[in-house]
C-alpha cells in the first residue's frame, strides 16, 4: 500500500460483533477507534442475517462519525461455514442463517467496497501478516474457545478450506455436538475443559481459566481433565502435521491465555507421540481477540489493492 | 504449450524404475516410447542415489536412441521425503538416501534442464491435469499399494505436503511400521490387507488382488480383513474432509484396482460416518501406473514454459 486507507472491520461472532476503523499503512493496521455490542438475533437465521447487515452499517456509521474519517472499504467476517469466492454465509450453527449473500447485501446497504471473509480465517491472517505467525510460509493458526478451528497457512497464504481441527477424530471415544465421537473439541475446548471438570469434581465452574488456575494449585481433578485436553490436542495437531507438515502451530483463544501450562504439557505429548511427521514449534497467539478484526481489515484492504 | 515438445521422464521407484519419451501437446501428454527396469540398489542410501542418476542418463540416452527424437527437458520423480523447491531427497526409508541433490547431479549428468519431485505428488498433478481430477478445484488423490499416501490438491493446484494419510491414527490400535498405532495404512494397503488375511486364516495369499477375489467368493476371513481396511480408509478420507473438504478422492494404485468392490463399501462407510463433513465424492484413477512418469513428463514441460 503506497499510502495510509482507513477500512471499516466487524467481526461478527456468536454472542459479540467487534467493530474497528483500522488505519492501513505500508507497516501494517492498527485499530483507531473500536466499538462491541452484543450480536443481533432473531428466532430466524435469515431475519439475523439481515439484522447483522443493519448493525454493521449502523457501526460503520458510528466509527466514522466518531472519527471524523471516510472509509475507502468494508471487511466483514463471520463463523459457520462461508463461501468467500461466492459472498455468502453458507450455514451457521449458532446464528441460524443458510446461503445468505453477506457480500451483495452489506455492499448494497453501505455502499463501500466489501470484502466477506471466515472469522477463524480472518483471524489466521492476521496472525500470518501481523502476528505470531509473521514469516512463516506453513502453520496452523488454532482458536481455542467454546469451540476449536483452525486457519491453515500453507505456501505463505490461508487456505480457503474448513480446517476443522476441533472435530478431528482422536479416539477417546466421548460424543461431541456435531454427531461425531472422539472429537478434539470434545475434550479440549475452554467449553470441555470447563464441563468435564465440573462432571468430576461435582462442582460448577466459571470457565476453563478457572480449571486452569485449579491446576497449579494442583487439584487433582483439574489436572486430569488438563491432561486429558492436553493430549487430545497433541493428536489432533500430529494429524495436521502428517497430512500438511507447517512449520509451527499458534494457539490463540480464550485458552491460549494459560500460556506454558498449556504449551509445555503440549510440547511433552507432542514429543511423546511423534514419530516421523515434521515437529512443528508451538507458539501463542499475538493479537488476541482483536485478530478476527484485524483480518476482516486485511481483507478489504487487499480488495482496495486488487483494484 | 505452443507446439509439440518431447521430453524424457523417470518414475523411480522402491522396486522398478519406469521411464518414457512423452510427447507434450496443447492437448496433453502422451508417452511414445517406454521402458522399465529394477531400481538400481546399494547397501550404501548415496550409492543408489548416484546408480539412480547414472541409471536415469541410460534410459534416456536409450529412449533418444530408440525414437531418434531429441528432448527438452528432464523430470524425474523419487519416493520419501523430497524437499521439491531445493531439489534434494531428503530421505528415502526404502532406497536409503539422505539429503541427496538429486535435481544438480541430474542436470550436470544429462545436460538438460530438470525437474525434480515427489512420485505419489507428480502422479496426483497427472491425475489432476489429463485423469481422474481433471477440472477439480479440490482433491485427495490417493495411490494404494504397498504404503498410502496422497497428493493434496487444493484451489486446483498440488500442494507441497507430505499428504502422509497412511499414517493419519484412526484407532484401531494395530502398530505400524512407523512406530505409531492405529494408521490407515496398518489395515488398508495392499500389503496389510494379505498379510491380515494370511495372519487369519492360516495361509499366505499371494497379495491383495488374491484377498479381493476371495471376497467376491463370499470367504469370512476375507470379508473380515476388507471390511476392516475398508473402514480404516473411510475414518482416514474423514479427517482429510473436516480439515480440507475436497470435492473428490480419486483412489489409485494396485487395491483400486478392485474397483467398486473397494469404492462401492467405502461410499457406504463414509455415508455411515459423516456428519458435518463435505461428502467426497469417490473416483477411480485413469492413469494406472503411468500416472508417476506422466507427472514428472508434466513438472519437465512446466520447467520449459517457465523459461
Amino acid at each position: 500500500m503506497a499510502r495510509t486507507e482507513h477500512v471499516i472491520a466487524v467481526d461478527v461472532g456468536g454472542t459479540d460483533t467487534k467493530a474497528a476503523l483500522v488505519a492501513g499503512t505500508p507497516g501494517g493496521v492498527r485499530a483507531v477507534e473500536r466499538r462491541r455490542r452484543p450480536t443481533a438475533r432473531h428466532e430466524d437465521g435469515d431475519a439475523t442475517a439481515e439484522a447483522v447487515v443493519e448493525q454493521v452499517a449502523a457501526l460503520a456509521d458510528e466509527l466514522r462519525a466518531a472519527t471524523g474519517r471516510e472509509a475507502a472499504a468494508l471487511g466483514v467476517v463471520v463463523p459457520g461455514i462461508v463461501d468467500e469466492a461466492g459472498g455468502t454465509g453458507v450455514y451457521s450453527a449458532n446464528l441460524g442463517w443458510r446461503d445468505y449473500p453477506f457480500a451483495r447485501r452489506l455492499a448494497e446497504r453501505t455502499g463501500l467496497p466489501t470484502a466477506f471473509g471466515h472469522d477463524v480465517r480472518a483471524g489466521g491472517l492476521a496472525e500470518l501478516r501481523a502476528g505470531a505467525a509473521r514469516g512463516l510460509r506453513s502453520a496452523v493458526i488454532m482458536p481455542i474457545g467454546t469451540g476449536i478451528a483452525a486457519a491453515l497457512v500453507h505456501d505463505g497464504r490461508v487456505l480457503d478450506a474448513p480446517g476443522e481441527i476441533g472435530h478431528v477424530d482422536v479416539g477417546h471415544g466421548e460424543p461431541c455436538g456435531c454427531g461425531q465421537r472422539g472429537c478434539v473439541e470434545a475434550r479440549a475446548s475452554s467449553a470441555a475443559i470447563a464441563r468435564r471438570y465440573a462432571a468430576r469434581a461435582g462442582h460448577e465452574v466459571r470457565g476453563a481459566a478457572e480449571v486452569a488456575a485449579l491446576v497449579r494449585a494442583g487439584d487433582p481433578d483439574a489436572l486430569t481433565v488438563w491432561h486429558e485436553a492436553v493430549d487430545a490436542l497433541a493428536r489432533g495437531i500430529l494429524q495436521v502435521a502428517a497430512l500438511l507438515g507447517p512449520e509451527a502451530v499458534v494457539l490463540g483463544g480464550g485458552l491460549a491465555m494459560a500460556g506454558p501450562l498449556l504449551t509445555d504439557p503440549l510440547r511433552t505429548r507432542l514429543d511423546e507421540l511423534i514419530t516421523f511427521q515434521r515437529r512443528p514449534e508451538l507458539r501463542l497467539a499475538a493479537l488476541g481477540d482483536e485478530a478476527g478484526c484485524l483480518g476482516a481489515a486485511l481483507l478489504a484492504i487487499d480488495t482496495l489493492e486488487e483494484r
